[in-house]
């Protein structure tokens, strides 16, 4: 491709609302353009790259003997109301009507159209297993679009729907959709981990993400550094600490703590650490709609955060957790939310189990204004229940045995799930057995975002100067830079000749014949991050050789011109 | 690919509701299924042939120069209001919300949003011409959908977009789309014609249509048995009769002509042929809303079909064509419909081009239940245009001045138009020209149905058995039917043996490994329609070889089965 028939589109200037680094690329190396909040057009070499990644996941989902179909994005709603996510799906799921008033939805997620097509295309069980999927345009109507294609409204997304008789033999599958995801981000040329992960409203028993790792990533991960455990924060257990509480050895005092709030404040204040103090959350706790809701108290170590996912599983507390107002505080404790604590306090109380291990700790008196020491469970607080609600922190154990956890940033392209039968249940599918029973399916979903990698690919692949594509989803492998091409004669015969020669050797290569500056021409390829460039000076064709210019490692070398597209070829 | 890990979902009958054969054959042979009326699921086997065609038509684009991108599905108002077509495009185009209220379209086309994305990226007048292209889903809201994805809501579509600074220059791109065109059905493997066409609605100087030929088509075709001259009924131009008109030599007489309304009757009654009669018809005049619209004459011969097109492009009659009521009819004429004539009519009267050259002719006398004979032009009908306004038929000589037309019916796959400034001037996109001008773009559009070629390809290559593929688009190349593997351990080691080296060698091939009976597996693979079939029997492993069946000819062979693989890659 010369760059004279393309349509490059580099911007000097990042825009504006372009947060993070993959977006401002994105932008200014020409691979997307905002329609509208949320909705890209992919230019020219966005789309070289988002093809090159959705054909590796169609490969390795091939040989992994999936099926590939193509559903509709326009789904009519009486499938959403018979799988009760008409009204469950929140509004996210952009809602329409045709010409005729009939309800549809802009699809977000296939499970309601596969499982009705499967049932009414399996006349037997010895078609099963089936693994469907599909690479297809799906729309989220995010209420605040953000970070460029990584969160957008329309996207592109690889889901596959697995189908079973058994959970045995779903898990078969489960595991091969693993395997194929390993092999599809290992081609891709990224540095990414699958970690066990919470299975939301999806539903469903098992579940792993797929994250690409980079410190610009959404989503905690921790990581054993004995083992290969790896788990999405929201996930990872806390252990029970293996060391025994201490004795109660001080006596209970209250203390007048002004202007003592947070945690920070009470430990300045008492001058001890964080850890030694302990921090009172009230939430809400599950209630009938229309009455009062009850209050629960929930106690961490001062040092350590709630994990909202796992107390929101704890029976009692109502999910989506939600924190009392001033008013509930004060009707259950008494005082303000900076003095809460466990003692006296007369509502369900949650410890969690780092929390649960300390003695002699300060907490929140209920009582604005003050605080107590020497406060110990069992003698000063009696009706709790242990369970772990806290988030994970680096050096914590493995909840796997082995090693102790550290804590990455991830951004999530891959979901895959064991769904169970509650979709199949819904929508009545199932088919006959061998001994004639019809048995409702068990299912499996796998998704991919597809249009996500491209931007997390760049949040993990990046320099000052630009993108660094891994080989396998550059928009060209390598680019030809000719010095002053339009002065020299030799400069452009030897250039015209590598293209042509490059070309033939099927090499996807861009010729950048501009008139402009080499500097120009060096910026914008090392924006774009086309991991080889071949330049090509009147200096260096005095011996014969071309310069060769690696993206990532930024070395360069000078080669014979005769062996350059041998050269370029082996890279 | 095994059946028996594939999802074949052949049917045994024909489902109700599909009125084409293209509709029953792909209901049948597994390739779509309805969702909701237009909305269609592409199971695997017709994914495959949707995927071949949508790569041929991919690699024909970029050898022609084009550039691929991709646009949202989801397009906002405001470009369509900027456009105009947010009030002029009609209910097909599905307008909808979004959670915060704001309207989007379903986008049907996309001129829009590529005139408004040109208009920003465009930075120097060197960069034109350029050629845009997206293979994408697109969204129409049929009132009645039908013929399956032959006029579907939802279907994947090839849209290109051209720019350029000048008339000459968007000609020379519009040829080569053209030429791009005729090389994409080529490999196809279909008989098709490009035809000259209206503009119609997307507005514009040139167009042609690219058809399928089929008897089953929705479109006359018009061609010359002495020329490459092809075009469509609609445009096709109806030429004067090259014969004088014959003198007034009969009376005008009145005939009282009880129940006689049809040109049939009429014909009958005189026992004169329709050729020899005059049709006269009503229809509404140019008027602004409001006012009541002015009635024109539209004066035909007899056995010739009115064009609507070509009447509503004549200066004071309103378009569309709208058909005067009874009792318009009676107000100017002062008689039923089927006694209508030209003479004595005081209104605007345009009278066909063959109509005009006739004498001594039958029509309607204006008065209910009597005709006139003896009719003569400039003697007894004096005020009246003469314009083209029929249909041309079989026979009528070439507009093109080389030979004479005969008519066939095609499938409109392909659409192309030079669109000139229509887009760019509403959406303001121009470029600084040389001389330092702001300068209007210059546009062309080039439109391909994927989907639609799917139906389209079947309806032109079928017969009472199934589909018979052009092996460019087949799902599969060549299909292996062991017979009775099952029972015979020699079939099925040839069989597996044939496969494994079928697969080895690059080739597409299905084993119908299903414990089936051959009758069965025959029917399926002939509703299919596979070119290509291996059929393994225990009698020809005694030979030492298989039988190899054509699926277009039905001529069937034996070969050896060393050479079987050879001869499967050689067809």
């Amino acid at each position: 491709m010369r760059t004279s028939k393309y349509l490059l589109s580099t911007l000097k200037e990042t825009p504006a609302n372009a947060e993070v680094i993959s977006h401002q690329y994105m932008l200014r190396a020409g691979l997307v353009r905002p329609v509208a909040s949320g909705l890209y057009t992919w230019l020219p070499t966005g789309l070289k790259v988002l093809k090159k990644v959705e054909n590796i996941v169609r490969e390795e989902m091939d040989k992994a003997g999936a099926i590939e179909t193509l559903m509709p994005m326009v789904q009519p709603a009486d499938l959403w109301e018979e799988s009760g996510r008409w009204t469950d799906y929140g509004p996210e799921l952009l809602r329409l009507e045709d010409r005729h008033h009939r309800p549809f939805v802009l699809g977000p997620t296939h499970e309601e159209v596969i499982t009705k097509l499967i049932s009414f295309e399996l006349s037997s069980y010895k078609q099963l297993p089936l693994n469907l999927y599909q690479i297809q345009t799906k729309f989220r109507d995010e209420i605040r679009p953000r970070f460029g294609v990584m969160r957008g409204r329309e996207f592109l997304m690889k889901d596959a729907y697995s189908f079973h008789l058994s959970q045995e033999c779903l898990s078969n599958t489960y595991q091969d959709m693993h395997t194929a995801y390993c092999n599809i981000f290992t081609r891709l040329g990224l540095d990414f981990r699958p970690v066990i992960a919470d299975t939301g409203s999806i539903g469903g028993d098992a579940s792993h993400e797929f994250h690409v790792l980079a410190d610009s990533g959404e989503d905690d991960i921790a990581f054993s550094d004995g083992s290969d455990y790896a788990a999405n924060i929201e996930k990872a257990e806390a252990l029970a600490p293996n060391t025994e509480r201490g004795a109660a050895s001080a006596e209970l005092a209250k203390v007048e703590t002004p202007n003592v709030h947070t945690i920070d404040e009470v430990s300045k204040f008492f001058n001890v650490a964080a850890k030694d103090v302990v921090k009172t959350l009230l939430v809400l706790g599950e209630h009938e709609e229309g009455e009062t809701a009850p209050v629960v108290a929930l106690v961490l170590r001062g040092d350590h955060e709630l994990n909202e996912i796992k107390a929101e599983k704890i029976a009692g507390i109502a999910a989506p957790i939600t924190f009392a107002t001033d008013e509930q505080i004060k009707a259950v404790a008494n005082c303000d939310a900076g003095s809460i604590g466990p003692v006296g306090l007369d509502i369900d109380i949650i410890v969690d189990r780092s929390a649960a291990v300390m003695s002699d700790f300060i907490c929140g008196a209920n009582e604005t204004g003050y605080h107590v020491t020497g406060a110990n469970f069992d003698r000063d607080i009696n009706n709790y229940n242990v369970e772990d609600i806290r988030n994970v922190v680096a050096g914590d154990p493995s909840p796997c045995g082995n090693g102790n956890l550290t804590i990455k940033r991830g951004i999530e392209v891959g979901h895959i799930f064991q769904l169970g039968t509650k979709y199949a249940e819904a929508m009545k599918a199932g088919v006959l057995t061998e001994n004639g029973k019809n048995q409702t399916l068990t299912m499996g979903c796998y998704g991919i975002g597809v249009s996500r990698i491209v931007a997390a690919a760049i949040e993990q692949n990046h320099d000052e100067n630009g993108i660094i594509w891994p080989d396998a989803i550059a928009p060209f492998k390598v680019v030809i830079i000719p010095m002053n091409m339009h002065k020299s004669h030799r400069v452009q015969e030897t250039a015209e000749k590598l293209y042509a020669e490059l070309t033939a050797a099927g090499v996807e290569v861009l010729f950048d014949d501009r008139k402009e500056r080499p500097g120009v021409m060096f910026k914008d390829m090392e924006l774009i991050g086309i991991p080889h460039a071949i330049v090509v000076g009147e200096r260096n064709i005095d011996n014969a050789q071309v310069e060769y210019k690696n993206r990532r490692s930024g070395e360069k070398s000078l080669i014979a011109i005769d062996e350059a597209v041998e050269f370029v070829i082996n890279q």
